[in-house]
């Protein structure tokens, strides 16, 4: 059992025996039931440090959206030397560390695709690299490539035709979360020595190719392991020891998260459960009385300021997907041990007092892992600071901890993986409701007029036939689905191959689980579509050549999202039959398929490329996001349309079901402690259902027009918004999308 | 069915409805059974270029066995522009292209392992360039990095004690022959439908790995060719369309060939069975009158030619291992067809005859394709060559054809392959010598007194028992058989990924078979050592520690050499077990696996790192090469020798039984006549009993030595002989292997 001095006070042995940090939580946090009363506010070093950073985010939007930018430097963990939010404030820094040598300059990362990378530097009007573009084009093969080399054309029809969709081919895959507390309850030298035995002992000598992949992925992740010591000595830390206090537990486990953002570009890239784990340090501190509240709130300020500097370099159909900027710094507090235990400690409140000492902000990407039985007082500070900011998501910790123990991780926007033992391998989603459309034509595109899937039979009939479009869109489905986990195979085949995440990877069980991401946009529309087609009568209208273009529905249909079973049942049968679907299926290294209804802020481009559906939906309209109801389609208020969502099997969506709702603050309640008290039993009652997650937005729909028409007024500068599944400044989005978020239902009655 | 203008006069349908060169050849060439009197000297422009490229090969060996080196640019098939062998007499080559820009310079070559590539720079006095350093050492991986990320430290201990060696861990793995003559025969742009349409039909949609691995390796192979259009319109040729006549054959055809040698590095690198194949080209020209013999050796003696500029950059330790700078540019003539018919072609005749044109070369690495069956005339023909060049050697049609049909090539030394049908996973040798001392040793290396191989129970008798030793011999082989298969697994397994053969490949069905080669040295002392352990007194002299570091042998054994059954049966044995225990294991890609027993040069190399063995050699003496009897072993002749040898199954040893001897001119024959009379009495009776292989070389000791003493000798400038498997100028010997040479066994009877 190893013993080191800096785990002086920490109890337990499991942990010492092997890299176990869940065991290090469990056997070591203080639940705390208290209220809020002890948090203290902004430090003058965090108010200066977020002061100045406020000021470069209005020069970075000022300059269209990007401050700096990287062209002759491959991002890497040792490419740079220091840098600071502002080099003549560097020692009020507690936590420190830069993607790159200057704050919100935007790193050059070519491993995912050189395109993408050079077509972002023009994008913002910077001229990439000759040498890098001989480099990554000449000598070095990146993902992009190798994904373009092996596509079908079918798999290129069906992209470019948007059935197939946000498909990670020209840039990291992301959702990868490494267990970056390893870094300070072990320091490096050990996770290196851990990571050399087991490559001592991967394999039984017989080298299959499995083999020798591990091992060589195994040689990578120990090569990363020691560039990230040269990573924290630039900045002067040596990390190949424990992290000895509260501070160096903060930075430490930083440099851990930093290794992965100056190395992976994936659209998610969480931070993880860390806040439980860090509050044991700080405890341990302000027992031995060298660290105050004030400080340990200044730590948090400054480990969460850190966060919200995360930046990537994107191209425009990027941010048209995923608007605003976000890259999912996702960052969890609360949630029960499985001994039923709160993990509800202080830190957990200082978290979230983030928002207060520094504003509302979109990342990192505060989710509590909610359950009813988290402490009332927790429960009506998240209450709120949800009510106050509309910047927090809830996800249902009661569903989570069965399938995934309690120390699992938000990977992205909603999904779980249990932290340091899980990797996904990120896929997207699959159109159900354009998939809809060509079941009805037989497999030809009703936009590009494109023979996109194979030429089933179409339908020909005038009015539609439960029965007939049933049977034709099963073997639509079955076509999409196939389709579909193929081309995610190859992807993550060459993600593997040309932009493994060593550095995430080195923070994660060598014996990791790996999870299948499938996922589904268009969700409600086909729902209310199907429940169309049964209880009233969809007429088609066609074009010249016979292809059915729009439709016109006599008489009224029930739609989900009013608690109304029988179009609930619909959402049902269709979860469960596009993840059997999926499951028929060979899937990358056997990984496990799951599949997810969420579908951030692209369900607007996903819209634009999805014709008129018999449901009503126009075509060009955007889809709902997520799991929602469709826009107007909740007419029986906030807890009918929270019922009909809760009723979809989180175990059949493993990967996540998102649901984003707005509600008037006036609709809540009329002061703050009675809008406190329905936001917490809202939250209750839909959890207790087995619902899996819900953003929640308090604010008029008046506020938002006021905002878009008036995005100068300095009380818009930091108002944030929840959408699907992320946070996002209303102001940053483009205006299309804050048309979309205007229009969604915002309830005004309970 | 495709019909191309250049086609006119061709027979045959089979071949212009998919590639298939061979339908080509046997539906379209002329046995010729004539003698050699048709044969034209060489022309005037062959003399010049002959003359201006001796004197480079001088300048060459003047500097040390290098004349210049790339260090600035990678090699590639468009990384120069054209070069030529003397630039104010380009008009006159008739078969243009350099693997450089400059004759006889070497190429960089980076993607087998950085580290070869720029200490081969350094070993001659090159200074390796920093931006192509930065670039496989930071952004490209190279396959010798991948390698060392994966080997085991059990795996490392061997091939440093080299009980395994030779591997091609640092280079190209060689032995891929492309099949050229697609290039004549088709032109690029069918050649690239063809793949294209594989493309299109690999896999049923199911994207598994090895599907997905194929189709990116199409991709690569597309890539390639369309690059090979490239490189030869830089020499002014547009050769997307098939060849139009012989020079156009023979320039097409040598395109091919370059874009290998410009982008791979193997040890051997062989052009392939090309003699009779373009003898279609010639004939049609000759009876089209557009063509004289005068002109048709001429394109032969230039295509020579250029198979004796093949130069790769090696460092020192490879030199010691293939010494004289070989390439294998391994060229047939000769065999039968299927149906019985002669391949011989008035082409045969003239690729052996430039060795009298241009005089006695070691490159291309002529080899005779020969049965009894061949017209006497060319037995007659070569075995003249024989006597008077050194340069030729034999192998047994008669043997290789049922197994590999009649369009096989030769991909190294004597190891034949499908032409355009199959690919070959080479792999070196395990030294079966060494692992007898560790079956005695307990695993224990009696050189370095490392534990290498596990710690079995060691001998611990003072008289080594048969019985015993064979039990503990099979244990110990069995342990080295597996670690053996799984080195080549990861070796093979990084060279695809890192330093795929995509020129090659493009040139070879899409459905190829992959052979797994293994290879056994120290052959004859495992068989003598254990007849000497059965037969005659083994005492066992050990060191302080109880290592046995000789023997001393009382009595007389039967040794394998001299046609006696006692020995040679157990080298019968000996090759079946390890054969049997290599293919216990899974191997790469399901290849299949073989072995072969021949060393190369390398025999000095291994000789040097193996002990004492009972049979008699000392500690760090040369071992015999490939299958050859043990220097001094053969007692009965010429005949007696051969005999033994010819007892080991071809069909074990599908890899190839290299046996190299040397007559003394006297001993066969007293002229002329008499002595090429005899010496295809020696190959028909040799082959007749199944053999394999046979160098020969016709001259006494006494040159040797004159030649060692006296290199300075205008007679010894190109004064060539057969080693092990390939041919040689011995002057680019090192004078331990000059030595060597002069220790082998000269027949000077019968």
């Amino acid at each position: 059992m190893l013993e080191k001095e800096q785990w002086k006070g920490f109890k337990g042995r499991l942990w010492k025996e092997e890299v176990n940090t869940r065991d290090f939580i469990q056997q070591n946090y203080k639940p705390y039931d208290g209220d809020e009363s002890f948090l203290a506010g902004p430090t003058e070093a965090t108010n200066k440090l977020w002061g100045k950073l406020q000021e470069l985010q209005k020069a970075e939007r000022a300059k269209g959206g990007v401050l700096d930018m990287e062209t002759e430097i491959v991002s890497g963990l040792t490419a740079y030397g220091p840098g600071y939010i502002d080099e003549s404030l560097k020692d009020l820094e507690k936590v420190v560390g830069l993607q790159t040598d200057k704050p919100l300059k935007r790193a050059f990362m070519p491993y995912g695709g050189i395109k993408m990378a050079e077509q972002a530097c023009q994008t913002y009007g910077y001229e990439p690299s000759e040498k890098l573009h001989e480099i990554f084009t000449k000598y070095h093969k990146t993902h992009n490539q190798g994904v373009f080399d092996v596509y079908t054309p079918e798999i290129k029809k069906a992209r470019h035709n948007k059935v197939i969709t946000g498909l990670p081919d020209t840039y990291g895959r992301g959702r990868i979360v490494g267990d970056y507390r390893r870094v300070a309850l072990y320091g490096i030298d050990f996770l290196i020595q851990e990571k050399l035995d087991d490559f001592a002992h991967c394999g039984s000598g017989s080298m299959t190719e499995d083999i020798i992949r591990r091992r060589e992925e195994l040689a990578e992740q120990v090569k990363a392991l020691k560039e990230m010591k040269e990573m924290a000595a630039i900045y002067g830390y040596d990390i190949s020891e424990p992290a000895k206090d509260a501070r160096e537990a903060f930075q430490w486990l930083y440099f851990g998260y930093l290794a992965a953002i100056k190395t992976q570009n994936g659209a998610a890239m969480s931070v993880g459960r860390v806040s439980t784990f860090l509050d044991i340090y700080i405890e341990r501190d302000l027992e031995a009385g060298i660290l105050t509240e004030e400080e340990a709130q200044e730590l948090v300020d400054h480990f969460v300021m850190k966060c919200r500097m995360v930046k990537f370099a994107r191209i425009p159909s990027y941010n048209q997907l995923f608007s605003g900027d976000p890259v999912w710094a996702t960052l969890e507090v609360a949630g029960l041990g499985t001994d039923g235990r709160s993990m509800v400690t202080k830190n957990c409140f200082r978290f979230l007092h983030t928002l207060e000492n520094m504003g509302p902000a979109p990342e990192p990407n505060l989710t509590v892992l909610y359950t009813e039985a988290l402490p009332e007082n927790f429960k009506k500070y998240t209450a709120k600071i949800s009510i106050n900011t509309s910047s927090v998501q809830y996800e249902n910790d009661d569903v989570m901890r069965p399938v995934w123990g309690d120390d699992y991780s938000i990977c992205c926007c909603v999904s779980a993986t249990q932290t340091g033992k899980e990797m996904q391998f990120f896929g997207a989603r699959a159109n159900l409701a354009k998939c809809l459309t060509y079941a009805i034509n037989g497999g030809i595109d009703e936009k590009t007029k494109e023979q996109v899937a194979p030429k089933y039979r179409p339908i020909t009939d005038e009015y539609l036939d439960y029965d007939v479009v049933m049977e034709r869109y099963d073997q639509m489905m079955e076509w999409l689905a196939d389709l579909y986990v193929n081309t995610l195979n190859l992807i993550q085949y060459m993600h593997d191959k040309y932009y493994y995440e060593a550095a995430e990877m080195a923070l994660i069980d060598t014996d990791v689980r790996r999870t299948f991401a499938t996922g589904i946009a268009g969700f409600s529309h086909v729902v209310d579509s199907l429940s169309a087609i049964k209880y009233a009568k969809v007429k088609t209208i066609r074009d010249e050549n016979g292809i059915v273009v729009d439709y016109e529905t006599e008489g009224d249909f029930p739609r989900y999202g009013n608690d109304d079973d029988r179009a609930d049942e619909i959402a049902v049968w269709l979860l469960g039959e596009f993840l059997a679907k999926i499951k028929k299926h060979h899937t990358y290294r056997n990984s496990e398929p799951t599949t997810s209804i969420l579908t951030i802020t692209s369900n607007v481009v996903y819209g634009k490329a999805t014709g008129s559906l018999p449901d009503g939906r126009k075509a060009g309209e955007p889809l709902s996001p997520g799991a929602n109801p469709s826009y107007g389609a909740e007419q029986n208020g906030l807890l009918a349309s929270l019922n009909s969502v809760a009723k979809l099997p989180y175990e059949w969506a493993l990967d996540g079901i998102s649901n984003t709702q707005t509600i008037n603050p006036d609709a809540l309640g009329h002061d703050e402690d009675e809008r406190i008290n329905n936001l917490v039993q809202v939250l209750d009652g839909y959890f207790e259902q087995g619902a899996h997650h819900l953003n929640v937005n308090v604010f008029g729909r008046e506020k938002l027009i006021d905002a878009m028409e008036h995005p100068e007024k300095e009380e818009y500068a930091n108002f944030t918004i929840r959408v699907s599944g992320y946070a996002v400044k209303f102001i940053d989005l483009t205006r299309e999308q804050q048309l979309d978020v205007i229009a969604r239902t915002c309830h005004d009655h309970m």
